[in-house]
């Protein structure tokens, strides 16, 4: 049966976002210097050869294991699930060919058609809750695996349904000192996972936890 | 020159100690959990032969490379700096021989004269702030490494004194959901590291992070 899997990039002191990164100050980068330090996050993803060919960053790009780790959750993953407020971002950053090559499931209040985007992205506008947007990115994931994209909030919702099999985290070294964080408004009964892989990146500890 | 490092364990969400894990409830484990919490955070090393050993606790306990960065962690220390709480719940629970075996440091408010317990271990209670200790943590330790204990808020402090040499996590796969969170009030300029080894255990992630 196809898993529901995180997988997120986290700053060493556990936020998903720095302050300021918000869509007020989306061109403005400077602001709080959150630019700087969502880089600084990342970096370890934006030079891979697989993450800049799917994003229509040029040729060239580091290969190895941890491009191989962003190819291999690209191909598993035959849905994903965001938040109102990652997918805003998004529709303000992402190239036409949005990055994504599966149904997405926008969990929102906003009523809107289904947006189609060239290159296998439909993006489809869910407006009654976790579960229902679940159960309608299992039936469309077939066979391959639902990715619970983000934002924080939506991560916590769906660790809280305990439908998490899986949580992938690029830990960087990185420090935000305010921002959102990952993991808060998490109740008990507390999801509970094991080490399942670590890949020892020289920019990002990779680590794979699993749902016991 | 000897380093400031700290070598702490972490839950997943990034929690010190869990909720409820107080002087106050010290007697009563299972208020809230706590006590369940910090032994899943704890069991990687409370299963080490040279923790079982230097606490106390008996023969046996597995050997390995957790075990030897465990010993090579009490041997490079020279001297230890804790806050008061963290001594009050140990002054309840450390046997006679207290297992640090170097001077330590408390930071307190409390004037009380130095406290030498057997083995090597002597705590002098310093009442003139963070700097104060750390300068005279690094005269007790000469050539070798003086280790903030913690808790959290004495880990807050020196790294915003900029002075943390080294960051060394375990990171457990528990979530606490609560509790005493590692980072929070770190103010810029924040401190800068980068990923300097990885040790892949079963039950934790031991990241080790130096300053750049």
């Amino acid at each position: 049966m196809s898993q529901v899997f995180v997988n997120i990039a986290l700053s060493l002191d556990g936020y998903m976002a720095p302050e300021g990164m918000t869509l007020a100050h989306w061109d403005t980068a400077d602001y709080k210097d959150w630019g700087a330090k969502w880089g600084a996050m990342m970096g370890w993803l934006l030079k891979q050869r697989y993450f800049r060919e799917n994003h229509g960053f040029g040729a060239g790009g580091e290969i190895g294991a941890v491009n191989d780790m962003v190819r291999r959750t690209m191909e598993r993953t035959g849905a994903n699930i965001m938040g109102k407020r990652m997918f805003e971002q998004g529709e303000a950053s992402w190239p036409e060919e949005a990055p994504f090559h599966t149904p997405v499931f926008v969990l929102t209040h906003e009523k809107r058609e289904p947006w189609v985007r060239p290159g296998g992205t439909t993006f489809f506008f869910v407006n009654d809750g976790a579960e229902s947007a679940l159960a309608q990115a299992r039936a469309a994931a077939g066979d391959r695996d639902v990715r619970i994209s983000g934002g924080a909030d939506v991560v916590q919702q769906y660790l809280n349904l305990g439908v998490v099999d899986a949580l992938e985290i690029a830990l960087a070294p990185v420090m935000f000192g305010g921002g959102r964080r990952l993991f808060e408004n998490v109740r008990e009964p507390l999801p509970q996972f094991k080490v399942d892989h670590v890949l020892a990146g020289p920019d990002a500890t990779h680590v794979r936890y699993v749902r016991t």
